[in-house]
């Protein structure tokens, strides 16, 4: 028997989305664009719940969650991982029963087993993580754009009602998103060491290498460009990131050391095979990639 | 007294480009874009030059330099840095008294003495390197657009002609490029050890590190797909490439480890506000870059 889902995205929903950043305020905008039109924000920043009712990508904003959290179908957080914790302490008796909470948080089993302690039992949280952002910080970066096409990671737990991940699925295929990936949370917390944390360490330590003084930008191509621009980074939130999911990342750090000592010690000893050989294999990887 | 340029930028002369691979063919469509019409072409591939004679970016195409030399003010070699090399001593007698030869090459201290060995001596190299390129190989990526805006760099000999340099660097900036620099070749192999090789070798090393057989493209965002997009790499270029630039690559690396280094152990020793002091240094040297 097919179960038919109680609920499905209806455009008259209310959204409450906490905290307007630039992730914040991209979902936002996705949501507007899809039709959704009951959308609320709550941000610290009166400036910001301002820009953003201006822009008309919020109905209503609030500097806390007691007006609106009531009436509040969907919340989503976009906020650092311990602020999510902290803001469901505070606002534990005003969620509404039978809503739903999701996250846009880059770490997921320290962060799910956080949230877990404190949720109420009326709520289903449904952890995602969309594989889309900036570099930049604030709502004055927001982008629809930035969503579309991007990949998009789901971590269910036990507790998750099949509706609602469901229904979260749909959300996120109408805000643009091109694909979606259920998976554990351990799997999760592995892939992302390697294919976002990772890459940060690397373009801050490769900025970070530089010789100071140097006028680099009159040397550089595209690629020294490109394989920095992350490292530009939010030292807030990815401080936190780093430390949420140290293992994974230590792990992932330690294989990219040891290909690197293959190249370091193929230079050595003049292995030109050795060289070739590590290249043919990034160059089919790389391929295999786009396809 | 200012001494006023011998030769400069005619669009009668003949240029003759000596492999026509994607830099090559990039430089032949920048030419013809600035006015230059009596463009040759040497390859050995006949398939490559009838290619770039149907497209009109080279009058005619020739397997090897004896008929064309005799006449050609400019030869531009794109190729390999060793064939450079083999083909001057093959044509040693060809080329025209006064003529000048440029390169593309992207390591210099190497390549300039091995050239020098077997230059003749009415001939002036100037040596370059436009700091642009494609990760893909081949006539059929050849594009003037990568040139537009880009830097390149000229690494002066004492022999050269201050007139012939000056022509370069005119013809440079009708080729659409940025900036030019003039440094010396241990200065440019330092520099591009560090904003060109040591880029490409962890590229190569991130996609390398990939734990096999997962399906990491479902789980990547934009930070992967760029700092990945150069291991897809000309694996006979850059071992050449790699091996004839061995102690700066070889301290850029060290470098770029020390700093990776720093970040292990942050992240090994919880200290949070070492790991964002580290994303603060480099988020103002990444802003410092595009500015």
């Amino acid at each position: 028997m097919k179960v038919i889902p109680i609920k499905t995205p209806n455009k008259d929903m209310t959204i409450t989305i906490v905290g307007l950043g630039v992730i914040g305020g991209s979902f936002a905008m996705s949501l507007q664009e899809a039709g959704y039109h009951n959308i609320y924000g709550i941000d610290i920043d009166q400036n910001t719940l301002d820009k953003a009712k201006a822009q008309r990508i919020i109905k209503e904003g609030y500097t806390d969650g007691k007006t609106i959290l009531p009436t509040s179908d969907l919340v989503i957080f976009s906020l650092y991982p311990r602020l999510v914790h902290d803001f469901i302490v505070n606002h534990r008796t005003f969620f509404k029963d039978g809503s739903i909470l999701t996250d846009a948080t880059g770490v997921k089993k320290f962060f799910i087993a956080d949230i877990m302690e404190v949720l109420p039992n009326s709520i289903d949280f449904i952890f995602g993580h969309p594989m889309a952002g900036r570099e930049k910080r604030g709502i004055d970066f927001a982008s629809s754009s930035v969503y579309k096409g991007a990949n998009y990671i789901l971590t269910p737990i036990p507790s998750n009602k099949k509706e609602n991940l469901d229904f979260m699925e749909s959300l996120i295929m109408e805000m643009g998103f091109g694909r979606i990936t259920r998976i554990s949370a351990d799997y999760h917390d592995e892939l992302i060491a390697f294919t976002s944390q990772l890459p940060h360490a690397i373009a801050v330590s490769l900025v970070n290498s530089d010789v100071e003084g140097r006028e680099t930008g009159k040397f550089t191509g595209d690629s020294y460009r490109e394989l920095t621009r992350i490292a530009n980074i939010n030292e807030d939130l990815w401080s936190e990131l780093f430390l949420e999911n140290k293992e994974p990342l230590l792990k992932s750090i330690q294989q990219f050391e040891d290909q690197l000592d293959l190249i370091k010690n193929a230079i050595k000893t003049d292995d030109s095979a050795a060289l070739k050989e590590l290249f043919i294999k990034s160059t089919k990887r790389r391929e295999q990639l786009d396809k």
